[in-house]
């Protein structure tokens, strides 16, 4: 019996002959000292669109969430579990990232199923139809505007929500707080998978531009 | 002004002229077929402990679950927001993966953050002390036992974790009755951010060993 | 007194040493035997959009109609003069284009008056006013959207215009039976000034994809 | 299945590596400032006769109404959609462009409906031959004439029509207010095909002359 995928113990043992061969000291470094990454990015789970990846960034770089559609909560003090507040508490207030980037990217399966109002629930919990809906004023936005294709509708929503994110962000304390004094900054951005692209947010409109185009 | 940190611009560029251009087609097959991963992976945020780093894996290959010390929180139906129960629900119903690896790894802050009893909450929220609470039942296991030294109960812990959310995994009736049915297997890991040892767990015994030992 | 700019003098010398020197015959040629030109392009009166400069076209290649917008009324026989409707029968009866492209692009300042509701009329005529007017249904769809940015609802109302545009033709009895026949095939395009990129519709989704991404 | 005429890709691609790419940062102010063209071109539709390409002018120069055979209606603020009178209260009343150039042609096709009393209509609508009839007064000048031969009987409509194309023009009160002003200067110009010879319109005389000779 085997205690881990073949695949994944082949890739690891690429790592270890690779990566951390390369950066041992780094990785002792950062055991010892611990982490202080500069930057916390909320992406989402999706397989093809892994920061990392996509930053090319080595260990230590980036502090990462990862959830359905990158979505952050609005700021909800009740006692409840918050698996993205509380990894947002401990960037900002214990890691004391200085950078926030909301990730967002093509062909999210959240997005999808979000403007698929005629989905049924993927189980009795709905989980996922839960969590979407913590995007419905933005989804309202979009949803029924049938002028547009459904990818047009998609990439609509894909963008509104990583901005929609960014206000959510804006609306816990700590975030606002510190934005407003300068030593945290918030980002969005949005990955093409089909052609690489990232699209940057431009902060003053909101808009998504190419790196080359800025 | 900047819209996006330099660093990551520079490491996009890598990407770029390196791992997308190496892999074009892929990411054109990835974004035109959807995604289909073989393996959820519930890691967790930590800089240090990225899922593609470790497993050395491409594009399409893991749909990954970022949470603060990869806790999977126990099935709740109860119409709350739940990101890491709607991500497991995406990945196991809609995506249909394989397999579920609960990574951890050693020096977590979260789980020092569970095993720290006196410290004060981070915000008035309290996301981490909230989101951490979840681990209780396995806290008290070790807290208190001043036999062990901190380093061992947070590793003890750290594994501790690791198997509390397999079992909390269980408690989801999809995993349960797919693994059941022998079409998802669940795993558990744990990295040594030193030394870059992979501990994977023993299924029949629960023991954390190294691949070369098994 | 000059009886024309000296700036179109200067140009129509250059023209005349450069590229009616180079294609002398071809003039000659499509003097006496008329132009058959196989291609209908309505595209809009602004002057960083011009066909002929995009598609790098020769004499005789492009019959072009061009308006503010590149919009395409209804069909309407009302015996009111139609300056669109009458280049289109024109092409499409008297010379028998095989294709009609509507070329649409960005920073479109008709679009951007059909948006601004608040726009007071340019002339006691309003010509702009009625004439964008046309466009209604299309800017219901986006004008109130403020989940989108303005640049986005620009956009989105440019590509909406064009594939509107594109229905309209149809409503022509003459397109829409050349078009059922395979005689006449319509397309739809949309240029970037900024950037340079030609995003071409796909006629399957009425989605615009860039050429290197088809 | 192909979304675009192969001939209109390759045209792009020239027009790519060859004039944006040579005019990359002008294209790029044009889009950042917007244009502001000191000129509005009313010409033909015709494939052989693009103002761009005759007088060799490069992006932002030019802003060009293509309607068959040039023409402006008269100032009729009647409520319909006026084309031409839109996009000559765009160029005048928010471009304030500086110069209007009538451009007619030899061979002009639509003049030859104008002139061939015994064509059928084109289509139901007969949309051609309502829009040459405001031509008519012009018409009546010359279709008669049998002491002039056809091909005189074509050039004399073109030219005709391009002087009452100007009168129409002096309709419209914000045309005659500028003019009047000095702020705002009308042209006419004939272009023959054959021999790539322009002939410009003489302000005092009306007559066309080349302006070798002027």
């Amino acid at each position: 019996m085997t205690h881990l995928p073949e695949k994944l113990l082949d890739g690891y043992r690429n790592f270890m002959s690779g990566q951390f061969q390369a950066q041992t000291d780094r990785y002792k470094q950062l055991a010892r000292e611990g982490q202080s990454p500069e930057t916390l990015v909320i992406a989402c789970c999706d397989s093809r669109a892994a920061p990392e990846t996509i930053f090319d960034s080595g260990p230590g770089e980036l502090f990462v969430v990862r959830n359905v559609a990158n979505l952050v909560p609005p700021y909800a003090p009740d006692g409840e579990f918050h698996a993205t507040s509380a990894a947002l508490e401990f960037a900002v207030q214990a890691l004391k990232v200085k950078n926030i980037v909301v990730m967002g990217h093509g062909r999210c399966g959240g997005i999808k199923a979000a403007l698929d109002t005629e989905a049924a629930p993927l189980s009795p919990g709905d989980f996922i139809g839960r969590w979407m809906s913590l995007l419905s004023p933005a989804t309202e936005a979009v949803v029924n505007n049938t002028m547009m294709t459904p990818v047009e509708r998609q990439t609509s929503l894909e963008r509104i929500s990583i901005r929609y994110s960014l206000a959510n962000l804006r609306t816990f304390p700590c975030v606002k707080i510190l934005e407003d004094k300068g030593r945290l900054t918030l980002y969005g951005a949005w990955f093409d998978i089909s052609t690489g692209e990232l699209w940057v947010m431009n902060k003053e409109t909101g808009d998504f531009e190419r790196p080359e185009a800025l």
